[in-house]
């Protein structure tokens, strides 16, 4: 039976495939830091050359920034669906480098609690998921010489840094881009071994802002007392984002477009298999830190958040000294739901801030940052209830439809520009350390999700 | 007449005086960066051959950190007073090193609204003061071959770090320091123009804290809604270090042993000519943002402060990243008043802290911090009347006592270790710019500091 001998081709190859996997890895595509420019382009390269190797007519292709990668095969077949599938190259920052165990760009195989692992930056978010869809392909071609349907392959490289030139290309390459439905495989399972189709995302917002006290950085003796100090002011600031009683953000209209979960959805996630303690354990917690009055997933998936990413100011080296700094800064996040907007938000947040600035201190924004609205998958397509057949054959496990709390604004970039829904299939773990030191993929994921596409793909067909 | 051929001496020796500064201000004696201890060697160096070239008999001292180096000239002398004279050849580190006009450790002369000025790291603390002595002593030997009275020389290589090394080395040659009085250039005139004697100094407390939350950076997409945030936290504690309503420091207890100044001594404060405009608009303040109900000279000089001096954590790079690191850190310095005890006031504040601490952080403090309490000038001892009266000749101008919101734990330990009293005149200036980027000292300052002191020995001999 055909989708068997894929299988056990996937089976066969998985050694070869994870050396490939190894070797992406060990690009050090950071899009969101310019030193790393002629990595990101290294990295798209490699992948146009191993699209190529499958038959797959794939180029190069630039961009304002970094470059993406475009495929094509199956333009001939006839009456076989068209999908889209999406990944990203680009990876997270490294630092803090000294927590890694292991140079992050020298990816090895390990042995965990939890199996084997792939360690290195990337080999979860996102290039060992992108790889699991490749190598599907690749495992179909070699036992059929062909795939079983249409597929547009476009791999981006500016995911990890707000996406700048993505919706630019995809309007000006509507037409070519446009399939039956987008793949991405960039999430993770609800829990482990729990094959997991995402249904809705969380959107993002991003802003930066400084703040500018005394003209120069002054003598602690001298002014300390009349002087006003831009890293007290900048933590007062800070802490009034917060209800410290209710845990909700206290920004005035935060929660204008947020609703509540319909309850028959709140039962289905809480029969998802999402398991609390080892959520809170993978992070060391020994409690759930949100809003009061809400479930962990529902702080996670459904309730929108003002995350500080980054606070700096003064003197931070060894030693001490006794400064009153010109400046402090802070880089923010948001987490959008429901109807959320982010330009209004933004609005919102400054508005907050630059109501609470004493005399003397003024705020200075990053006017070079984005957002995106959160994003409903359209579950009801029957290629959803195919994809769960799939998922469920492969894990042995009944695949479920959950919420994620990370934002992937290209699903609503595929609805919004191309006016084409979108599927999100990923096989990450809570534990995989992504965007963190020491990041990981259990090649449990990387095989099983290789075997999770060829099923997939051979439903879509069905 | 003498005094006269030493100051005629000293104006015609001003521009060798200045570049033999300027050689000092090359090296690169930033004491709390391990990274410098062989430029604070070199420092150390330059003074004991500079010190031997006026006939003082100089060497480097050893410490466990930067060497002392100690001077003796004059034990022949009968019938004369022995003065210590102190200061300390190392510098602040030059961070952020982008807003120095001008490199600096490459000092020159530049030409000001306020006169021509000495540019670079140091050169008003303290190298810039410290050679206003050694300068005056210069001259005094070129004119006579002889000083007017004993001194004993003493810098220090550790000022801007703590001075780990102060007490040991004092202990360890008490009877050899032993003098009289001893006398301190490292302190600021209180106004332009006006010469100062300081009569009261604020002690310092320096502490710092890592605040500890999740097991690793974690992604704000995944844990953002039921994590905790370790930035988020350190600005909540940050902000209830601070009673904006009054002003005051809201840690319990931590007023005990401040006094309110006495009556008769504002009068005299008042009278002292402080401008407080100046002071401020050197800062760039329309305002002053301290104690309410405290005027601007106590709330520096008469008044304790916390100070937050560094806050870190999370990324600071460019671009942004969606984490939520699990460390955040914050380095302090207190300035102490009257009774205030820096041990019993690091308890207080530590416990402020960990009063504050939700579940799942905890706090990890700097065990390796020093404190000192503040110090009262013995200003009835007949020197500091000769001084007054030395200082008033050379400024025209009735010279004061004023108080410092610096902190200098020499004068303290002076009396403490060696029961030796201190006086400490300065010519610095508020607008020098000492710990920031571009510091300078005043061409002015350096010249009449010199004549200054010249007047001052001859004073102390009459």
């Amino acid at each position: 039976m055909t989708l068997e001998n894929v299988l056990a081709q996937i089976d066969a190859d998985l050694s070869p495939a994870t050396e490939r996997l190894m070797e992406l890895l060990r690009i050090q595509s950071i899009s969101t830091d310019p030193a790393y420019k002629p990595e990101c382009d290294k990295a798209a390269d490699w992948l146009v050359a191993d699209l190529l190797t499958i038959g797959i007519r794939a180029e190069k292709r630039p961009t304002p920034g970094h470059p993406m990668v475009v495929g094509h095969v199956g333009e001939d077949l006839s009456d076989v669906p068209h999908v889209l599938f999406y990944g990203h190259y680009d990876v997270q920052p490294v630092d803090p480098l000294d927590l890694w165990d292991n140079p992050p760009f020298e990816p090895k195989l390990e042995e965990t609690a939890n199996g084997t692992v792939i360690r290195g930056r990337g080999a979860s978010d996102d290039k060992g998921q992108l790889m699991t869809f490749v190598e599907a392909c690749r495992a179909w071609k070699e036992v059929h010489g062909t795939l079983p349907c249409r597929i547009t392959f476009f791999f981006e490289g500016e995911e990890e840094s707000g996406s700048p030139s993505l919706i630019p290309f995809m309007q000006e390459n509507a037409a070519e881009l446009k399939a039956d439905l987008a793949l991405i495989c960039d999430t993770s399972m609800v829990s482990r071994g729990v094959p997991s189709i995402s249904s809705q995302l969380r959107g993002m917002l991003k802003d930066e802002f400084t703040l500018v006290g005394p003209r120069i950085d002054l003598h602690s003796g001298h002014y300390g007392g009349p002087g006003l100090n831009p890293l007290r002011e900048i933590s007062r600031i800070v802490a009034s984002f917060y209800d410290e009683e209710t845990g909700k953000i206290a920004v005035d209209g935060f929660y204008e477009g947020v609703h509540e979960v319909p309850v028959d959805q709140l039962r289905q996630w809480e029969g998802c298999g999402f398991e609390e303690k080892e959520y809170l354990d993978n992070a060391g917690y020994t409690q759930a830190h949100g809003e009061k009055d809400y479930s962990i997933l529902e702080q996670q998936w459904a309730r929108p958040t003002l995350e500080v990413n980054g606070i700096w100011g003064g003197y931070n080296g060894a030693g001490s000294k006794t400064v009153i700094p010109s400046e402090a800064h802070c880089k923010i996040t948001c987490r959008l739901v429901g109807d959320m907007d982010p330009d209004a938000l933004r609005h919102k947040i400054r508005k907050h801030v630059e109501a609470r600035l004493k005399p003397d201190t003024k705020v200075v924004w990053d006017n070079d940052l984005e957002g995106s609205g959160a994003s409903v998958m359209n579950i009801t397509r029957p290629e959803f209830e195919s994809a769960r057949g799939a998922l469920s054959d492969e894990w042995q496990r009944e695949a479920v439809f959950c919420g994620m709390g990370g934002s992937i604004p290209i699903a609503g970039f595929f609805k919004s520009v191309l006016g084409m829904d979108a599927m999100l299939v990923g096989y990450a773990n809570d534990d995989d350390a992504i965007h963190s030191p020491n990041e990981k993929y259990d090649l449990k994921s990387f095989h099983k999700g290789i075997r999770s596409w060829a099923r997939i793909l051979d439903a879509l067909t069905k």
